[in-house]
């Protein structure tokens, strides 16, 4: 698509959706077979997705991520007889170099750790289908497969390499780059692969990694064999694994038709979501539209519906917006949730996706809902609710509402028809958890059980602001008289703030007590690594992410901070 | 005392030690009337402990909280007969207004680092000492209440707060300073005052803060009062901690004599504690010895024996040298573990310690060495224990190989009388819990049964460098061949990496899953504030922490990352 007039990440200078298709592929290829999918790995060094460097060896940056992502989206929605997804290679010795160094050492400090979080939320993604949706990953190590090649394959449920005499698992970040193996790699060495952490110690500050029989031993992989008998191994645990899926069979799959969005000076529009650009305010409005018509509530009207049943179009619009917004416009700092409609259709879709919960379209709807919701948990935006006449925050998007820091509802007692309410489903307490795997209310209220109960005992009746701030659903109910004044002051104080400590302040108070490992990513690998990429000893001019491959050496400051 | 021909921290220029008494406290005042201590605040501000600030309004640097540090562990060891502390301050309208900011504007990034992982420490053993030894906290906050002041009110069991209508608590670093309100506040908010988001949002954003009312209602206090009944309300709540607290009536105190320490070039000496610098090699050895004597096992023996006896001095003299090389020898980033003498007497003394765990005294010291121990685990140095011919790696002393993030242990299988041996005692099982609450070998295991049971059947009889290796308790086992080269290749080959992607890398590796709030201070509050630290918008020349108090306004690079 052409470039709009929009303003562009400075040092590459391109302005990114994140559209793509199988027919478009660069870098993967999708092949699926009855239960099995395969998603090869071939990255065309020469398709970068900005100037300045080679994909060599398989290595990534953020487009070939993109197209990762769509794969997954089409292996849950257009092909839900897969049970099982092996991600492998098409080169030969390489399964796959991680992130591209020169595309890291040439990228801005911004673009390196939204590009980060993007590979995160993929590869948690891997995660929560596994878990929630039964389709499960294997990653068929068929060479080497080093740093974020390694993450990746940390992601999937099984392990398999190829025992070649050459091929080995590394994270050689430490002592190559001077940074962390930063997508999950510590986390995962140790929450999910449980490796001892001397072994752990050892084995990320060793830069040729570790082969087959040794990476077993220290739960570094699932198994091993030959190359010879390497595609049996893989296709014997694709059986096995197959078996402990509960996908549907034969269930119909549904077309991700590509979205309808139109992209101006002003923002992006879509046909339930629009987002308004406020650049000197610095500020984004995003604005989700209840369903304008009545939606199917039987599933075999749903599905027939596919890709324009509301749940589905919404999330996928929603969840475009935020990418977008996180990588083209850096500068807006406060977003501004705000909904419109009829509350009734949106309890109505959430009765369907309640009652239909596991079909496995619904299913995948819900899952598309939960991860586009953890989204906005973990961007680095102020993020404030409107809740005003004419609202519908009820149900699946009362949870805009959760997600907030902060949430305004105008009080108009003397005008209940004008006035906004809020409204309660069964969907706020636990369908979509948060990456704690709390539901939004639950964390809000620290699993206390007072107001949980007086939560659930309000559900299904609209709340008037009155009721909602009692309730504890809201932050603040200023009337008529303040409104204005009181939601002008909130946006330029919070303008005012220097961003970074923003972003830091609400990555801890999102977050309270109950970490997972998806948190801890985010929370602590993720902050650590963000620390690193900004100091010299792996940015500044000797540093060792910036003379990597120059064969210069890099230089150190020696203090340990 | 003279400052030795030592390498200074650059921008302080001084030689740092943590040896103080209540008779030189230039800071706190320490009271004890019976059950009730009283920790009077009253900053002297032309006594900081580096020149280029003035203390205002009860502001503090790392010498007012070493002060604070001291005055904590003589009321632990000195002074049982105290069931409740209570911190208030002698200034007229200010409790505490936090760290100095202009000692923070000054001070190089691994000055603040380091003052703050004091600082936290000191915090958190409030709590430790509330949870494992029954001395409650209460902070009277009879004044202005802001900041790192608020904070170490968050780590006492009760925050009261004078209602004078001026007085309020505040967390202002974000939107005064663009940092975060990073020595525990942001979490402490959360994780123990359950503060719901969206007041925290709000509460961390007012620069003025919240005064009483509000403050008991969003829980950021437990109770208030007028001026003229706030002695009343601590009197009350005095009592009723005190009727709370398990500590032993009428024990006898022991007084923590001065350390015996000598410094010089090449490195510190102490009875039990040897520290020897290697500038050139960049690595500090520090040895462990045993009793050199037999020590008392019956409690009056013990209790005469005070600060003399071996479990306490080892652990006083241990927890100097860490701070000490914290923060005098910032360039020595591996330390290397050694223990030496005769482990039946460590043994010994664990078993003492074990039968008489409950006496106060006893107890006291067990908090000291956890305490100690638990410093280890968040220190940013990379840490080996070598287990060699003569070492005493048994109970108590073999937490220390299990906090190294590596440990090698020499095998010399034909030469059993001078082969060393490793032995496990119920030291080992939980009587030191890391900060995540975890034994160091339940957490190296991932709390699995196998190995666990493994270790415990192992417990008491000397382990050999082949029984270690099998029961996962040491890294490598080199024999006498290998030896040198393979220590001598592992310690180069770390001395070579970038000192900071070291201490990212260990802070992950060393705390796998499983968080408590403490480990979330050191892991989530912590990564964050350093990476806030060194962004442009706090510490460049336009940053919000550098033109505080100049009278020009923070310019802030606008892009959200």
């Amino acid at each position: 698509m052409a470039e709009p007039a929009l303003k562009l990440e400075p040092a590459t200078r391109r302005f990114v959706t994140y559209d793509t298709h199988p027919d478009r592929y660069r870098h993967w290829k999708l092949a699926v077979d009855g239960e099995r999918a395969t998603l090869t790995m071939n990255v065309d060094e020469d398709r970068g997705l900005v100037p300045g460097y080679k994909l060599k060896l398989n290595s990534y940056d953020l487009g070939v991520d993109i197209e990762l992502h769509d794969a997954i989206q089409r292996i849950r929605f257009e092909h839900p007889s897969v049970k099982v997804v092996v991600v492998t290679s098409g080169k030969d010795r390489v399964f796959c170099s991680g992130a591209n160094i020169f595309m890291l050492g040439q990228s801005t400090h911004a673009w390196k750790v939204n590009f980060c979080k993007f590979t995160n939320e993929t590869r948690n993604g891997l995660e929560d289908s596994s878990v929630h949706s039964g389709l499960r990953f294997i990653a068929a190590c068929n060479g080497t497969t080093a740093g974020g090649g390694y993450e990746l394959a940390l992601a999937c449920d099984e392990i398999l390499l190829v025992d070649d005499r050459s091929s080995a698992v590394s994270l050689p970040e430490v002592p190559l780059l001077g940074v962390l193996p930063g997508t999950g790699g510590l986390t995962r060495v140790t929450d999910k692969r449980r490796v001892r952490r001397d072994h752990a110690d050892i084995f990320c500050t060793l830069v040729e990694g570790v082969r087959a029989q040794r990476a077993k031993e220290w739960r570094l992989v699932d198994d091993h064999a030959k190359p010879q008998q390497f595609g049996e191994l893989v296709r014997r645990r694709v059986e096995e694994l197959s078996a402990t899926s509960d996908r549907p069979a034969g269930a119909p799959g549904v077309a991700l038709t590509p979205l309808e969005r139109t992209i101006d000076d002003g923002g992006y529009r879509y046909g339930h979501v629009d987002v308004r650009l406020d650049r000197a305010a610095r500020r984004a409005t995003i604005t989700v539209q209840a369903p304008a018509e009545p939606q199917p509530d039987d599933i075999d009207a749903i599905v027939r519906a596919g890709a324009r049943w509301w749940p589905l179009a919404m999330a996928r619009e929603l969840d475009d917006a935020i990418l977008m917004l996180r990588t083209n416009e850096l500068e807006l700092g406060t977003w501004v949730l705000k909904t419109a409609g009829d509350a009734a259709r949106v309890l109505a879709c959430d009765a369907a996706l309640e009652r239909h919960a596991s079909h496995g379209f619904v299913r995948e709807t819900i899952g598309m809902l939960r991860r586009t919701l953890a989204r906005i948990d973990v961007t680095s935006r102020s993020i404030y609710a409107l809740v005003e006449p004419g609202s519908c925050f009820a149900g699946t998007l009362a949870e805009l509402a959760f997600a907030a820091d902060r949430t305004y509802m105008l009080a108009l007692p003397d005008d209940p028809a004008r006035a906004p309410a809020l409204a309660l489903s069964a969907a706020n307490f636990g369908r979509y958890p948060m990456p704690n795997g709390k539901s939004r209310l639950a964390a809000r209220f620290y699993d206390e059980e007072a107001p949980l109960a007086a939560a659930r005992a309000a559900t299904g009746r609209p709340l008037a602001a009155a009721d909602a701030l009692a309730l504890g659903l809201v932050t603040a109910a200023p009337d008529d008289l303040d409104w204005d004044e009181e939601v002008r002051i909130a946006m330029e104080e919070r303008a005012s703030l220097s961003p970074d400590a923003l972003t830091g302040m609400e990555a801890n108070l999102r977050f309270g007590p109950g970490e997972t490992m998806h948190t801890r990513v985010f929370g602590r690998l993720s902050a650590w690594q963000n620390w690193i990429f900004i100091r010299p000893n792996a940015t500044g001019e000797a540093g060792a992410l910036k003379v990597f491959g120059t064969g210069n050496k890099a230089k150190f400051n020696r203090e340990r901070v």
